[in-house]
């Protein structure tokens, strides 16, 4: 298997006792998930978490897009929030509830994927610092992007009751697993629950 | 203070080296976190509690009115779920979204509401048999209530999307703290969600 330091001339030997390929990345999960801990998402920085991984900076990038993506990782998600709300915003507003709604099925309908919300739940849980964490990590790169594509000054509460129901669900099917929506197709959950959704993206709040 | 153990000639003194009083009932609380752990709510027994305690059962009988009244202490529930959703069901159908919304978040804005919440959600997170042991509980005492107060052919797939939204509701004020959800008056949440738990109860879901 190739790593870093053997592919790319560009990128320096790694410094310290830290193993490379696959265990480099490992490090830095690990380090990124005490620095965001400690610093929460808005304070933390790459060039602080290749300091607590003792790793070169540019390693950093050679793993990670940028600060969200090494987020993604220490937080377990199987795949980067924004490129599902990227999708679903790209559709327009017709159909969005449906769309956000399949999308996250998708993911989470995995053999791993019941296993990595625990997980995350479990680290959200653990401390006031992970729940700040994972809170500004969804304000800023996920739902700042919905309520930019919705506009309008209920923007943010729209998004917020989205969010409820989509945590309900998630912590409904793939939690505490409770029957009959643990084990129903998504398809037919979509209908019944999309409705939701459109009616808080768009509908009368009054 | 006065103990059982003064104030009802009929309950045996405590045997062993367990404490009186406030430290009886706590072991029992505890005890029963181990014995629900290890047989689930449908399999754990009150007999077993007491052994597992150290204590005579009378005394479980002297502390809780039951099995679910152990089980609400032992999950850090600040009340009775069997007692809110009597006087949610009792009102008819008529409004149950929003009785259910007042009810829920009259429980949890409070001071130790929040810590309770998280406790419960990390002790249902921590292991399968937590989770197994919650779902039994809701199912038997709470939606088990709300689904033959409903009737007809659906009311088991009702009750698991109202509970999706709740679930979703409180993670998001209590857990998450997602604003503008987590600052929001209760009465001003209400109108927002209880249409989608009116929807869920008795809406078409074709």
């Amino acid at each position: 298997m190739s790593t870093p330091a053997e592919s790319d001339a560009a990128v320096p030997r790694r410094r310290g006792r830290r193993p490379a390929g696959e265990d480099t990345r490992a490090a830095i999960v690990a380090a990124a998930r005490t620095e965001f801990a400690a610093r929460g998402y808005e304070g933390a920085t790459l060039r602080g978490i290749a300091r607590a991984a003792g790793v070169d900076p540019r390693l950093v990038h050679h793993y990670f897009d940028g600060k969200d993506d090494v987020f993604v990782a220490a937080m377990y998600l199987p795949v980067r929030p924004q490129d599902i709300v990227a999708g679903v915003i790209a559709g327009g507003p017709d159909g969005m509830g449906e769309r956000l709604l399949r999308a996250l099925m998708g993911v989470w309908d995995t053999p791993t994927g019941r296993e990595r919300l625990v997980a995350l739940l479990s680290s959200v849980l653990t401390s006031e610092s992970a729940t700040a964490m994972l809170r500004q990590f969804l304000v800023r790169e996920v739902f700042g992007r919905v309520i930019a594509s919705l506009g309008g000054p209920d923007a943010d509460l729209r998004a917020a009751l989205v969010a409820s129901q989509i945590v309900g669900l998630l912590m409904a099917r793939y939690v505490v697993r409770l029957e009959p929506i643990a084990s129903a197709d998504a398809e037919d959950l979509v209908p019944l629950i999309a409705p939701t959704l459109d009616r808080y993206l768009r509908g009368s709040l009054a």
